[in-house]
C-alpha cells in the first residue's frame, strides 16, 4: 500500500483550492435544468446530480467521517446512494439505476454540498501542521477526484443530449472561425533509457508511481492530432469495412454496432458538440473515436499509435499548456502552424496509446479504502494521455494516466500517430 | 373497419368532460417534481411528462390536424417525440428512450397542453351538429385514451419510486384503519347463452365489439378478491417452488427472476404503496401479481380463474360502483361483509381472467390510423376486467377489456377465483 | 385430474401396434449417421438420438417401472438424461445441452430400445383383462407420444441440415412432377351450436376434452392451402415491410430477425426440403411460416385465419385422409382440382388457427405425472390443426390440438384462410 | 510485414516431421467416437473433426494452392467450412455453428487428410533448394499451427465431456500415486537489461519478434506452481467473496457466473480430468483457473504474478524439459523436491503472467494472409507462458507467447507466484 502523500500545499492554498474546485463543479451544472441533471443515458454515464453528490460523499467519507470529530452524516442514506464502487465501504445503489434517483432533488444535493463544504472549511481552518501532513494529501486527492468528475459531467451530458432528437446545446453556440490545420510533420525522439512516472513535484495518483526507467527505441510522433478530413479519407477508402486494418475484436464490434463514423457524426456532415450541432470542419481534430478506430486508422495510414511511454517522454519536454476546460471552448481546436513542434499534446483530446493499462513495476495502491481507486481497474483497459478540452488545466501532467476500455467513444478521445524512427 | 361511433354526447357536455378529464391528468402530475416526471423506470413504463404530452399529441393529431382548419402544430418535432406506436403516422422516438427527453421541459409540455386545449375548445364551441356526429366520437375516444394514461401515470411512477432506495411516497400517507375481510363465499351463475360485448349505451372500444352471444357452462365466482393473508398461505406452503401449480413458462420466469412474493412486498412485512411503504395487512387484497402467479395461486387453491365472459356476465348484473381513482385511496380496500353478494368486481384491482386477448367474432378495428389502437396487440396477452383503484370511475364498464402480457406485475392486478358449478 | 382412458384396444392389437410404432421410429432414424443423430441445432429442437431414447424412457418410466414387477432400469442415469420436462420425476439434463450427449452412443440407445421393447412385450403378453383396462390406455398414450416425436425427428433434422452449408438431404431427391393448383374456392358453413372435442371413439389427449358445445357464426373456409405463388405476391407487395398487416409483436420480431420470406426459402428461388434443396414451385403450399406470417398474409388478403372450432367443425365432416408421413413424400403436395370441396384439411401442413391454446371448459389434465403432458403449456401458444406430411396417418383426428408459440417456423405449418359468411 | 523465415530444416527432416505431426493429430482423435468428434460445447471450442479438417485446410490453402501446380482442392466447399478466421480468404462458416457440421463425416475428413498429405509429400519430395527456402518455413508454420490444434483437441473435448452428466473419460484412468509437493521456495533474479524474444535458433511465431532488450527490476519467482491445497486455503478463507483481492471485472464475472472454485472441481472433492473424474489431491497443481482467479489468489497470498519478461528471462536459463503431451499423463504432475531450483516452468500448466498481450517494439506480422495469424488478436488478452501437459514437447520454447482472454478457464492454465526482490 502507498500513502496518498505529495508535496504539501500550505493550509491557506488548500482552502482556496478547495473553494475554487468545488465552485467550478457547480458552475458546470448551473446551466442544466433539474430534469437534465437527473437522467442517465447509459450504464457508463451518470446523472449530473449524481456527480455533484458523489464527489461530496467522497469528502464526507474520506475526510469528515475519519477526521472531523462529531461530524454526523448529512443523510444516512447517502452512503448507499452515492458510493460509486468502493466495496470496502459496503453495499451501493446499482450503477445502472443512478437515473432512478429523482429524489434527493437537485436542490437537496446542492444543500448537501453546502453542508459538507462548511464542515470542510472548519476542518481546514483548524488544521495543525501535523494534521495537515496527514489530511492535506487526502483533501488534494478529493479535489483531483472532483476534477475527474467535472470532465465526466460534460461527457455524460453530451451523450445524454445526443440521444434527444431535439439535440439540445449544453452551452451557447459560437460563430465558427474558419481555420486550416497545418500539414502533419514528424518529430523524432532518440529513445534510450528514460525516466517515466510521477516526478514528485506535486499531486499524483498511485497509478503514476513509482517513477522508473523504461527502455525506448528511437521513435517519431506526429506533430498534431489526426483531423476529421484525414479520418474521412479513411472512411471513404472503406475503412470501416476492411478487416485488414482492424484488431479482430474491434472489427466484430464495429460490424455488430453498425459503426461507420465516429460518435456524434451524422450523415449530413454535421457534428454534435456541447454547443449543439454544427457543420464538421475537415481541419478540426477527429474526436470521440474508440481505441479500435484509432488503431485501425493508424494501420490504414501505415503508422501506429505511440506507447504511453513514448508519449510521456515527449510530453515531459513540453510546457503544460493547451486547450483545457478553462478556455471554455468545450471542443478540440484546429491545430496551428508552428513548424517542427509537437502540438496538441496537452488538452484538446485524450490520446489513445498502444499500451494496456498495467501496473508499473512495484506499484502499490493507495492505503485502505483508496486502494480501490485505481488498482482494481488494471485489466482490459487502454491508457490515454494528455487531457482534453474538458479537463481542468491544473489537473493534468505528463505522467497522468487516464484509462478506458477500447470500445469507449463518449470521452473526448482522439488520435496521434507514431512511427519507428 | 369500424367507425368510432357511440351515443353522442351533447356539445356542452363534451366541452365540460374535455375540461374535466384534461384537468384531472394534470392534477395527478401536480405533486411530482420535474425530476420525477422525467424518468422512465423500464421499457414498459413511460415518464409522467411523456404521458402528459402524448395524450395531448393524440388530440392534436386525431382532431385538430384533421378537422381544425389552419391549425398548425405547436412544435413540429412533437409528432416524432410523442407518437406511441402508430406506424401509419411515421417514425417515432424509440420507446426505451423516453426517459432521455429532459427537453422539452415539464413547463413546455404544460404549455403544449394549454395551447392544444385552447384550440380544442374553439373547435368544440363551433361544432355544427353534423360535425359533432363526426368529431364528437373521436373526442370521446381521446378522452378515454387520456383516462387510460391517467392510470399509467400512477402505475409507472409507483414502479419508478420503488426503484429508489428512499422509497418516496407519491401521496401523503394516511392512518391505517384495521379492517377484517369477510370469509370468501361462492356465488352461483347458471350459464347458458349470454350476450357479451358493448351494449351500445355509451362509448366503447372496438375490442368490445360486436356484441355477441357466448355459451357458458354453470359456474361460481368468489365473492371477493384473494387477500394478502390467503396469498401468504400459498407462499408459506412453498407455492413459488412447486411447479405442479404453475404454467411452465410462468415457473421458468419466476425461477429466473427470483420471484418469491408479489411485486412491492419486502421481506420485513412491508408493502410499498403510492402513499409510501407501510405494514402489509392480511386482509387487504393481494395486488401486483402476474397472471402466472394468479393462475398458480388458483391451482394451489383447487380453483381456477374465471373466463372473461363468466366475469362479464356476472358483472353486467351489478351496479357500476367501486373503489376507483375518484376515492383517492390509491390502493385496494379490504372487502366488507355483505353476505352472499359479489364484491370488488369493479375497482380495487384489475382481475386476471383465464382468457387470451383474442378478437371477438366479426371484430373490426376502428377506421384508419386508429385501427392500431387495439387490434395489433391481440396476441400473447391476457384479458383483465373490472378496473382498479387507479381507474377513473367513468372510464369503466362491464364489457371493458384491459390486457397485459402474463408476466406483467406493475399494474394494479389481483385475483378472483372461479369454479365450475 | 382425468384418467388416460379410451376405447380399449385388444391385447393382440396392442402388441402389434406397439411393434409397428416403435419400428417406425427406428426406420426414420436409419438413414442418419451417428453424427447426424447427435447434434441439436437450437434449443427448441432435439437430437434424433435423444428422441429415440426419450420415447423409450417414457415407456420405461410410465409403464415398466410402475407395473412390471422386478423391472430394473436399463441405466440409472437415463432418468436424468432423457426426462424431457416432467418436474414431478425429478431433475433433468438441461434442454439446451441435449446436443452434448455424445454418450450414450446411438448404438447404446438402440440397445436401450431393444431392452425396453423386450420388457414391454413380456408385459403386454401377460396382461390380464383388468390390467389391460388399466395399463392399455397408458401404452396407447406412450405410442401416441412416440408418434409426436416421429414428427419432431423429421422437423428437427430438417432444421439441423439447413444450418449445414452443404445442405444435406435427409432422403433421396425425387423427380419433380409439374402440377397446377386449382383456384381457391370458398366453402360455406352455417355455424350454430356445434359439438367439438374428443368424441370418444378412440384415443385422445386430455386437451381435446371434454367434448362440449360451442356457438359458431356462419363462416367460410378456403378450399385449399395458400400456395407459394400466392405468398410470393404478398412478399412482392412489400408484405414483410408493411406493419398494417401485422400483429405488433410479429412485426417487431420479423424486423429484428430480418425475416423476408418463409423459413427454408433462399434468394435464388430454391426451397430446402427433406429431400434436399430444389426449385420452389408456385403451386405448392407455402410451408414453414410462423403464426405471425400466417396472420399477416391473411390480413393482406383481406381474410382471416379460422378459429380452431370453425376448423374442427368443418374437418369433422370429412374422411380422415391426406398426405401424411405414410406417403413418404415428406413435403406438402400441390392441391388437386376437386370442385367445391375442402382439400388438404388433413395432412400436408399443420394449419395455424386464430385460437390461443386455452383449456376447454371443465378441462382436467391426465392423472399424476401425466398432468404435465399438456396442461402446463396452455399459455402463449397457438392451436394448429390437421396434421402434416410428417404426421403418422393414424395419429391424427379432427379434434386433435397441436400447439406452438406464434414465432415457431420449423414445423410443417401452413395457411388456410377463413372468412365471415 | 515479416517473412515466415526460420532456420531451414533439411528436406528429409521436413518430410519426416510432417508425417510425425500429422499422425500425432490423428492419434489424439482415434479414441473418440464419430459422435464425440462432432459436437461443439461452446463458442470458444471446436469439434475434434473440425480441428482435423481445419489444420488440413491450412496446408491446402497456404502451401498446395500457392505452390503445387495443378493441385485442385479436395472439395470446393471446404474453403468455406474450415477457414477459421482469415478475412482475406473470404467468408467463413460461422464459428458458433461448427457443431452443426455432421457432414462431412469423420471418415470424409480423414480421407481429406490423406489426400492432402499425399500431395504434400509429393511437393516436399520434389523441392529444389530455392523452393525449400521459400516453402519450408511455411510448412514449419503449418506444423506448428497443427500442434496448437492438438492441444485444443484435448482442451475442447475435455470441456465437452464435462457437460455430459456421464462424465466420460477421454483416456483410460490410471492408478493414482500419492505424492507430496515440496514447500514453495523463492528463486531470486537480478533484473537489469535482458534480451527477450525469438533468439533465432529455430521456428518462432511473429509475435515473439523482434528480439529486443527489456529492463527488469530484481525479482523472485516461486519454485513451483500453486497447488490445489494452497488454492483451497484461498477458497476457505472466503477468497471468492472478498473483492479486496480481485480485479473489478473479475469479481463481477465471478459473482455473475457463480464461480466458487476452479473449473472441473465439484463439491465432493472430485476433479474432472481427461482420464475421468477422480479425487483431488492437495499436492497437484491447481489448473483451469482464469487470469482473474490467478491474480486474486496472488493478491490474497501477498504476492503477484510474474510479467512475461520476468518469466522468459528465468525460463531461458533452464533446459526445455517438462511434463508435455509426450508423457501421455494428460494432467499436471505433482512437483518434486529439488531444492532451490525452478520447477514446472515448462509443461504441466500454462502460467498466467501479469502482461497484456501487446505487440513487441517494431513488431511486424507475417506477410500476406498470415498477417492475421497473431497480430489482430493483440487486444484484451493476457500472455501465458511455458506450455502444458497438452502441449507437444517440440512445440514450446522460452520465448513462446500463448494468449487467452482473462476469463478463459478451459485451457490447462495455472499459477506461478512472483515477487519483488
Amino acid at each position: 500500500m502507498s500513502k496518498v502523500a505529495s508535496t504539501q500545499m500550505p493550509r491557506l492554498a488548500l482552502g482556496k483550492t478547495y473553494a475554487r474546485v468545488r465552485r467550478a463543479t457547480e458552475t458546470l451544472a448551473a446551466g442544466l435544468s433539474q430534469e437534465d441533471q437527473t437522467i442517465q443515458s447509459m450504464e457508463d454515464a451518470s446523472p449530473t446530480k449524481w456527480h455533484l453528490a458523489h464527489t461530496t460523499w467522497f469528502f464526507e467519507t474520506v475526510i469528515l467521517q475519519a477526521f472531523s470529530k462529531g461530524y454526523s452524516p448529512f443523510n444516512a442514506n447517502y452512503a448507499y446512494l452515492f458510493n460509486s464502487y468502493y466495496e470496502s465501504l459496503g453495499p451501493r445503489h446499482a450503477r445502472p439505476r443512478r437515473g432512478m434517483l429523482t429524489r434527493p432533488s437537485v436542490d437537496e444535493v446542492l444543500e448537501y454540498r453546502r453542508c459538507v463544504d462548511k464542515a470542510m472549511w472548519s476542518l481546514v481552518d483548524a488544521l495543525s501542521p501535523d494534521q495537515q501532513a496527514q489530511i492535506g494529501p487526502l483533501i488534494e486527492l478529493g479535489l483531483n477526484h472532483e476534477q475527474q468528475h467535472q470532465e465526466l459531467i460534460l461527457t455524460d451530458i453530451k451523450h445524454a443530449f445526443s440521444l434527444n432528437p431535439l439535440l439540445p446545446a449544453y452551452a451557447a453556440p459560437r460563430p465558427t472561425v474558419v481555420e486550416t490545420a497545418p500539414p502533419m510533420e514528424w518529430i523524432r525522439f532518440g529513445g534510450g533509457l528514460q525516466q517515466v512516472g510521477d516526478a514528485g513535484a506535486g499531486f499524483a495518483f498511485d497509478n503514476e508511481r513509482p517513477r522508473h526507467q523504461v527502455l525506448l527505441s528511437p521513435y517519431r510522433l506526429a506533430s498534431r492530432l489526426v483531423t476529421c478530413g484525414e479520418y474521412q479519407a479513411f472512411i471513404t477508402d472503406g475503412g470501416y469495412k476492411r478487416p485488414e486494418f482492424w484488431l479482430s475484436d474491434g472489427f466484430a464490434l464495429a460490424q455488430r454496432e453498425g459503426w461507420n463514423a465516429p460518435l456524434y457524426w451524422d450523415d449530413e456532415g454535421q457534428i454534435f458538440t456541447l454547443r449543439g450541432p454544427r457543420p464538421r470542419s475537415k481541419d478540426e481534430p477527429v474526436a470521440h473515436v474508440s481505441f479500435y478506430e484509432a488503431a485501425a486508422y493508424a494501420a490504414w495510414a501505415g503508422k501506429r499509435l505511440p506507447t504511453e511511454f513514448e508519449w510521456e517522454h515527449a510530453a515531459s519536454l513540453l510546457p503544460l499548456e493547451g486547450n483545457f476546460l478553462d478556455t471554455d471552448i468545450l471542443h478540440p481546436r484546429v491545430a496551428v502552424s508552428w513548424q517542427g513542434t509537437l502540438q496538441q499534446m496537452f488538452g484538446d483530446l485524450w490520446e489513445w496509446t498502444r499500451s494496456s493499462y498495467d501496473p508499473y513495476p512495484r506499484y502499490r495502491p493507495f492505503d485502505g479504502t483508496l486502494a480501490e481507486y485505481n488498482g482494481k481497474f488494471m485489466i482490459g483497459q487502454i491508457v490515454l494521455r494528455g487531457g482534453s478540452c474538458a479537463t481542468p488545466a491544473d489537473h493534468i501532467r505528463a505522467s497522468y494516466r487516464n484509462f478506458f476500455p477500447p470500445a469507449a467513444r463518449w470521452q473526448f478521445s482522439g488520435i496521434r500517430l507514431a512511427d519507428d524512427s
